[in-house]
């Protein structure tokens, strides 16, 4: 019988001819990840049980991405500790602030390959389903263990397809798309379950959007997300590693517990309303609210096609008054390839405010932190409560189109509209 | 009898044929600039004092510049309240966050002219001076008195002359004269005085490197620092802005209350050292001590020529592993032109972090803040304790080129040896 992709990869990781959903399996770990607000906790409890050696420190990538350059003198005290962390474990890999947002650096810096099992201390490491890894979030415990050890455990998960037709229209794209089954199927339809995206459309997407979709499988409740891997996928991952990787795809014979399909031919771009990533409505059916902040940004939304597409809708335009337009390129390397590019030039000189490459004002970390009764439209991840700051301000989230049009005029507006 | 720059401009502010140093006179205010740190203690006097009509509100200009996008909600909701004041007064002129700095703002707006009398919340307004502007840094009451009377009082300050001769030696700077100055004759040397720099070195000097000197002028202790208008200074403000001035110049026969000649031709780069702008050391004779965080930025050095001095170093070298090299350009139109002459490239490609254009890392207010024991080499103004963060953190003042050079080796370093 076949597999589905977590059902292979799992089997993979654990030395197993073959899982089955519900099955608690013991795996190796190929690469861990940690970022600046859980090393600190991580290096803690590897301190309290006794761990001075690593069980292979080459296979540990921290990345300071949240917070940076430190805004608080307590941020940049637990910085040096985790720099001092660093220099005591000289084979892990390590990027300083302003390298980027982990989830496009470790790919970018060839760290992430195909049948790989990754995990890191932020939920958003279901990026990496994008390169066929099977990929998640862990807690500092199950962090501190695995770099003991080596190790880690799992549940087997149930996989859900959603099986995707049609063209995109013009100014849609993967974040409308994911937003509206947000929408559609609910935040809860793949807990503790894998998503496979497939079919045409998916295949069709750059890597850049088929990102956007596995990153915000957590916003499903998803363990894993995936999308095929094929050509885009290897000539990404050879150009930027030697190390060799083993593709691994679902079989045709899998058993998935869902399976949905949908076109989106005649999608309209998607607005997700405070304070539910699912409570998601086509942005003609959304009040034109006045903002004060627009964001660009983050691991979901701020790579180099997200940037293309908005400054596409931006050039020429100016932000309205009054308005602040955040823009945060995912990484360096975007940054680099964005102002090569001109795209820089474009938000510049249109009046945004570019910032270096962080999580920053996303998870709201040291900027474009919203006051009380603050309105944001965020092409970002999560519209939680308070996530971006004050408890009674609010998020709308959209796609990187939606948001440049309403940056221009400081209202929610449709991007075809502009 | 001749009068000085401060006694001239003093004298037209007041309506009086001639002022002499020690009258008290009381002036009409050209100008007036609030930034995000004093804007609300300005607005909350406004309001103890019952004035919710400006005197004239067009001749206030308010910028966030300090800090921003914002890093806390109380900034957020703080900077909320300032925009709240610049919508009730709708002639004031208001630059958001990410516009940059006020000194490097004001000029660039065409709100800077010859001859003008202009008051600032913040001690670097003495970077007018550059522009044959009487500028300078007046306390919260005080603005709040000049916003509601359009009025302010000066005692007629002495004025002192540093009359610089000889070229600059390759890769020594302005930065480096003025750091020179400030260890050889004492940064009391123009207490509650006006310093004037001229002589033939200052009238080479482009636009941006006098203001290097003005602004600077208060770590002297000036009450104002100015440079001779000429062309260059009439030529800018003229492309800037169709108001009328009047370019205002020292007699002749003024009367200088001290006069210094300073040749530069054999001058070194200069840093300043912990915790005093006034301990100052060439290079050669400091040690090469290991620095975290290079800095490059602020009213003094985020401008055009410093970062092009800076790039012009740092070009085809990448930043040191564990040393943060933070670039903040003083202004989006900087960052602009910055980005158009490849600089910003330059700097990204090399590993620096690249911020939006805010004071930020200088006053150690929302970004670049130092860590218990951590060392800063800075092309800023001020490096007293605990500025930058942490009251047990170091910070060294220098040049633009030294900072880049310092930047590449990760320990201080003279640009004449990179």
């Amino acid at each position: 019988m076949g597999q589905t992709m977590a059902e292979a990869l799992l089997a993979n990781a654990s030395g197993t001819e073959q899982v089955s959903p519900g099955d608690h399996v013991v795996c190796e770990i190929d690469l861990a990840m940690t970022q600046d607000i859980h090393t600190p906790g991580v290096v803690h409890l590897l301190e309290e049980m006794g761990v001075s050696e690593l069980h292979d420190a080459s296979r540990l990538v921290v990345v300071l991405d949240h917070v940076g350059p430190s805004h608080t003198v307590g941020n940049a005290d637990e910085k040096a500790g985790i720099r001092q962390f660093v220099r005591d474990h000289p084979d892990a890999h390590f990027y300083d602030v302003g390298t980027g947002i982990s989830h496009e650096v470790l790919p970018e810096k060839g760290h992430v390959r195909p049948g790989e099992l990754i995990v890191g201390t932020d939920s958003h490491t279901v990026s990496h389903g994008a390169f066929g890894a099977a990929s998640t979030g862990i807690g500092d415990t199950d962090m501190a263990y695995a770099l003991a050890t080596g190790q880690g455990w799992f549940r087997v998960p149930e996989t859900v397809e959603f099986f995707v037709e049609g063209s995109f229209p013009e100014f849609v794209s993967a974040k409308d798309f994911l937003l509206h089954i947000a929408g559609e199927f609910g935040t809860d339809v793949a807990r503790y379950r894998a998503i496979e995206f497939r079919g045409p459309t998916v295949e069709s997407l750059s890597l850049d959007d088929r990102i956007t979709l596995t990153n915000m499988s957590i916003e499903l409740g998803a363990k894993f997300g995936f999308t095929p891997v094929d050509d885009v996928v290897t000539d990404y991952v050879e150009a930027r590693t030697d190390e060799p990787f083993e593709v691994v795809n679902a079989d045709d014979d899998a058993d998935y517990a869902e399976r949905y399909e949908v076109d989106v031919s005649d999608l309209e771009p998607q607005v997700a309303v405070p304070h539910d990533v699912g409570d998601v409505h086509p942005v003609s059916e959304v009040d034109p609210v006045e903002v004060d902040q627009v964001f660009l940004g983050s691991c979901t939304n701020g790579k180099f096609d997200d940037l293309a597409a908005a400054a596409a809708i931006l050039d020429g335009h100016e932000v309205a008054p009054m308005t602040r337009f955040i823009v945060t390129p995912a990484s360096r390397e975007i940054y680099g390839r964005a102002e090569r590019a001109g795209l820089i030039r474009v938000f510049n000189d249109a009046g945004a405010v570019v910032t270096n490459s962080t999580c920053g004002a996303c998870p709201g970390l040291g900027l474009g932190v919203l006051g009380e009764g603050e309105v944001c439209l965020a092409a970002q991840n999560r519209n939680f409560r308070g996530r971006m700051g004050h408890n009674d301000s609010e998020i709308y989230l959209s796609s990187p189109e939606t948001a440049a049009a309403t940056a221009i005029t400081g209202r929610i507006t449709d991007p075809r509209e502009v």
